[in-house]
């Protein structure tokens, strides 16, 4: 009963974030986001499939892959509360829990076949590049969704905090690299930087420090002062990262 | 990125499902259901959970473990489409999965010190006795339930479809063993079977079948006949099940 269980993943994540910074602290909040999820074979079947294109949402359940060194705490501190109380890991959806699994609901956007491969299509995810996945679960309203239920500190969803801005530089760069890309990335990089990314202890401080995420295959930089964002640059990273 | 990762159960479930056979078809069916989830060192510190209080439902992420040694099937068949219509694994919330993965939010009824143990008290699951959980998470009723969400063929809870009476044995049997392990075990029974468990391809059949189910440590049986179950008897297990 106290044994370990082995779980080979059935699909991998691809996603528009190359590090955990920046990623949105929770599924939906950025409904523009777009990953596909790539089923492995022996999966990679369209009958296995076959039916979820009736649902408008699945779960994901996948691997918190890039913490797998990290030791379990008994006690974390979530950005929502500023990052400066503590709750219980299993009173929160903290990375560093004892089984790093996660567990996100996205909407259901399609399933293609891609140059062989299968893949379904995930809308407003929070997936880093690379996450691996165990499980895919039609999201069943009436029995995921409890009525009544109610969530504590974080019952409703988290606001925008920080106004946004860019310089003129920046929106042609969102220009150039949007059209490349396929993808509105003024619109992405606005919603995605007035959430804050940046960790909850540096959110009073205003001295105008630098901030930078990775995105596609681009650095975005920004600087916040008394609350407000500006994006300076978007650029090519100097090499892929992994 | 394709190497199988491990986990190691948090703690077990005891719930009074003794085998699969009753069990209702998801969480929340039967809110009169209580199960206790026991939780293992050295995750059984007050600490590691603190704040959970302020959440009314959990997720809870386990294994399937009766169905280990199954193998996965691309297409199942659910008994809400009768038993008789396939649709993908993925599409479905199956246990024959590739990764025997469980998923279900249940009521959090408390969290309890018993004789040294750390016991979460949950309310409405559908976990047999003795399942191995791998996570806990708080539901968060703004990330986890996407507004317009829809759900195919299974967007409804499914309807109650046997009428259920009792013989004034099985009634007293009901009273006497309901005192005995403080349960309402009537109401119980009534809403199980109600759901009507048997098996989908054995729901148009009416020739005085006799069903059994172990629940707690009896077995109660009963006969169907035109779309109504009849309670004959409870009692108790002739030996313990494992």
């Amino acid at each position: 009963m106290r044994t370990a269980f082995q779980f080979a993943p059935v699909g991998v994540i691809h996603s528009c974030f190359r590090e955990k910074f920046g990623i949105p602290r929770q599924p939906g909040l950025v409904p523009g986001l777009t990953a596909r999820l790539q089923i492995h074979p022996p999966y990679d079947r369209e009958e296995a499939f076959r039916g979820l294109e009736a649902f408008s949402h699945v779960w994901i359940l996948f691997v918190f892959h890039a913490n797998l060194q990290q030791p379990w705490r008994p006690m974390v501190r979530p950005p929502r509360l500023g990052g400066n109380r503590q709750v219980g890991v299993f009173a929160s959806r903290s990375p560093f829990r004892p089984n790093p699994l996660g567990l996100s609901v996205v909407a259901l956007k399609g399933l293609e076949r891609q140059g062989g491969r299968l893949e379904l299509i995930l809308g407003g995810g929070d997936f880093l590049d690379g996450t691996p996945v165990l499980d895919v679960k039609p999201y069943l309203p009436y029995a995921d969704c409890p009525t009544q239920a109610h969530g504590g500190w974080a019952d409703a969803m988290p606001p925008a905090t920080c106004e946004v801005s860019f310089t003129e530089s920046a929106r042609e760069a969102c220009r150039d690299h949007g059209r490349r890309l396929g993808e509105d990335l003024e619109v992405l990089v606005r919603t995605l930087v007035s959430q804050d990314p940046r960790p909850a202890y540096k959110s009073n401080e205003s001295n105008k420090q630098r901030f930078a995420m990775k995105l596609f295959d681009l650095d975005v930089e920004w600087i916040v002062e008394n609350g407000h964002a500006r994006i300076l640059s978007l650029h090519p990273l100097s090499k892929d990262v992994p």
